[in-house]
């Protein structure tokens, strides 16, 4: 039983040069994605599935969801038997979830690499990085405003991350590029320094289709209208907010067949109900509202149901991570997505601290752990996040993927053949014996257990020698070691310069921004 | 709702001075021990357990185990029907199981104050501290040997952290007292520092008898002989041996009616097969030869099924924490005492880190959820623990019992009810507006969320401006006001008085020994 994907045929990305490239460059060992074989956690019983499933009905007809500033999706809306007023859309009982009938169950996102595409959906679990801080912070520098050169650090990280499966979207903001323009580069940097999959940008429609056209670039466009290239990250404005710039990306995706996260923001107590069952229902509302609405843009189209929740400390205002609170929202919600035949987000390395110490780690391991068990499918924020996302951590990135190494291990669940049963061990070993050397365990130690590659093992009087260093200190010796190791992914030439040509050109066809 | 447990009578450990003193008293509050609505994470199927099941009778019947030097334990083997050859004693298969029969499915632990009574068993959790580390670390002191005035300091800690439902046992070696005498001054601090229950001495017969002696000076006589007082650790020296001190502190303990963990010790690899299901396997023959020792020595004394259980790094030979392994073991031994009708006693806030950092967080953080979701009853080590163990952190002791409340709050499950289905506050906020000043949030925000104590919510620009503190240094803080808060439990002066008197007897008894 191996960890690491099976080598398949290279893709387009391929080609003579990258052959030769890929025989002298370092190989960087990735997981296959998570294939449970444990079970899920149901918290919820069917007569609250049922009162959620009945309200969120309720809620659609009732008092229905806006889409501001949107008269096309009005008119689809329409057009499909809603009854629109205004910028209000109140959606019949049942209507919403005949519509999402016809999203796929599961879907696989391409890479260039095909070793290293992802299948979105059922009992599997796709594991991608922080996604949005405008900050960065690590030990030798501090908190400061993220960079490009920040962006490509992290790309870069990702790549040589083995548990992480997907190299994301925005690992941190590049402030110092144009608004209008740090998409591109963006892209760029995840199709260049990466061979993992990725997400297109949903700031502006336009951005959107730059991400089509340049995935268009890197696969050829044939390639991307027949398969999924990105997965894209489509948040609703809660509560029940549907705004013309997220909606105008999710038109352009699902018009390419490229895959959207459907996912309502909400801080419990602000864009939802304080209860959790109040949050299920507005969140299952919201996603029907939006997913079948992306079905109207274009029928199978992929979707996952996404569901960022977390809580809020009531005294400050301040939203808290890694609550019991959050974890009964993010169970339940995974139960609504698995009665819908749903893909399904939610999770991360979430944490408030400032620091990742022991605050970051408590609260990212609870909301870890409770990502696996809730049956999450695809978790954006796995590694990297600090200080309630406002910040990418380069020590805690490659502290928390060094844990997700965790999940995989206990997503394999228990072997029961006749070696795991280790009877013979037993016999041979005996009362009073020890298990070091006995045949069993030296056949079998080698797989027998997860193995952190960053924490300490070692005994107190050589840590101590060695400068007691804590965990942050011996992330940063790491983030620095991977840099230093890091090769790019072979890719041939003719797309790199083509991929140069487009952004060149879309670059220069408008002004810099920085609104 | 409330998380604190029902005022009850006052026990013989109050009376007139103690009730006077009780009105001028601080009340520190303490959370019922949890009562779980959630459901447990079952990871063996019905072939696995089965299979398990087999082949723990057939180590019992083939293998055996060993009693040393305890002739008595031998004859009672004897007489129970099994094969005894020198001190291997040979169980025909079925006979452990059905001596483990007559082991009550729970009990309750009598505290001096009976609100602090706990019941062991069922959907319960109780969580007790640390046990046995010969270390104290704090920020300022460092690393070093515990003493008696530390031990103090824990118990009080214990005493005022409202998570805790039990004060434990040896929550640190104090290593400034008598290796045969402290156990006097342990159980003395248990007894006067708080009134939460606690546990007696495993090192000696003599010594656990002395346990059950003070018991009655502390709660009279006739009560101890009727009444559970203490749940004690028994471990098992595995594989498969159960030596006889702890044999013999088991025999007086079980003579008594007091409760023990019957519990194997194994670090996978070394006590135990390198497999999940060996190690499993050998768990259950040894909790069923135990458990039945117990019934042996008194029918329907109670007793609990432990298991503690670590990985192991095969290079260095460390013990590891935390991990997916450890957690597959403690999931599937949890199916294994439930499917005996036994209380279950495993994890714990479990770390290899030196220090209370992040590795100590997300090791810990990964052992307290699985501790929960596993079923556990009885959960000793629920905090402080550090250095795999040797180690008593007065700053993860208030770090780990802080955490301790999201295991409270995450075990009560879902409100369905209609309040909790906030219908009325989704129609009043509607699409694009807040909940926060909504009549739903305003009624329901105060016990909508659990609160840390401890962890940092605050803006980036205070906690700046406040030093930038991490989580250690935060707890230094709290464990010093805690303790600058520490007010004394009411207790009888008389009792205290007598207690005084059995120890200062005790100790003149026999000379100092530090082996």
């Amino acid at each position: 039983m191996t960890d690491t994907a099976a080598t398949g045929r290279r893709g387009r990305g391929g080609g003579g040069a990258a052959r030769r490239a890929e025989r002298s460059a370092v190989s960087f060992e990735t997981a296959k994605y998570i294939e449970r074989n444990i079970p899920n956690l149901d918290i919820l019983n069917e007569e609250a599935l049922q009162i959620i499933e009945a309200n969120a009905e309720t809620i659609l007809e009732e008092i229905g969801v806006n889409f501001p500033e949107n008269p096309a999706a009005l008119q689809r809306w329409r057009d499909a038997g809603a009854q629109v007023d205004g910028e209000r859309v109140r959606i019949p009982k049942g209507l919403a979830r005949e519509l999402c009938k016809t999203a796929p169950s599961e879907y696989t996102q391409h890479a260039r690499n095909p070793e290293r595409n992802v299948v979105v959906g059922g009992r599997n679990l796709v594991l991608a990085p922080v996604y949005g801080p405008p900050f960065v912070r690590d030990a030798a520098g501090g908190r400061r405003y993220a960079t490009l050169a920040d962006f490509q650090k992290f790309v870069k990280l990702a790549y040589m991350s083995k548990w992480l499966h997907h190299s994301g979207g925005t690992v941190c903001e590049p402030t110092d590029i144009p608004v209008n323009k740090r998409h591109l580069d963006m892209l760029y940097a995840h199709m260049t320094l990466s061979d993992k999959p990725f997400m297109g940008s949903v700031t502006e429609p336009s951005r959107a289709q730059d991400s089509v056209d340049m995935c268009g670039v890197l696969f050829g466009e044939d390639f991307v209208q027949q398969n999924t290239v990105m997965t894209s990250l489509i948040n609703i404005n809660s509560p029940m907010t549907f705004d013309d710039v997220m909606m105008g990306a999710l038109e352009v995706y699902a018009k390419n067949n490229q895959a959207c996260i459907i996912s309502p923001f909400i801080v419990g107590g602000a864009m939802a109900p304080v209860s959790v069952m109040g949050t299920l229902t507005q969140v299952l509302a919201e996603v029907l509202a939006g997913i079948a609405y992306s079905q109207l843009c274009r029928k199978g189209a992929p979707v996952i149901f996404g569901a960022f929740v977390t809580s809020i400390d009531m005294n400050s205002g301040a939203p808290t991570f890694g609550t019991p609170e959050a974890a009964h929202i993010t169970y339940g919600a995974g139960q609504l997505a698995r009665r819908m035949g749903l893909p399904f987000r939610s999770a991360g390395s979430f944490c408030g601290s400032k620091l990742p110490d022991a605050q970051a780690a408590y609260e990212t391991s609870n909301s870890l752990n409770m990502g696996l068990l809730s049956g999450v499918n695809f978790m954006l924020h796995a590694c990297g996040w600090l200080e309630g996302g406002l910040v990418s951590s380069f020590e805690k990135f490659v502290m928390d993927a060094d844990q997700l190494g965790t999940l995989h291990h206990l997503a394999k669940g228990v072997q029961i053949d006749e070696n795991a049963q280790a009877m013979d061990a037993i016999r041979e070993v005996g009362p009073g014996g020890h298990y070091l050397g006995c045949a069993h365990t030296q056949a079998n130690f080698k797989s027998a257990f997860w193995k952190s590659d960053l924490l300490d093992y070692k005994p107190f009087e050589t840590w101590q020698d060695e400068g007691a260093r804590d965990t942050q200190a011996l992330a940063t010796v790491r983030v620095e070691k991977m840099l230093n190791d890091y090769q790019q992914p072979p890719i041939d030439p003719a797309i790199v310069e083509a991929l140069d040509a487009f952004v060149a050109k879309r670059k220069a066809a408008e002004p810099d921004s920085f609104m």
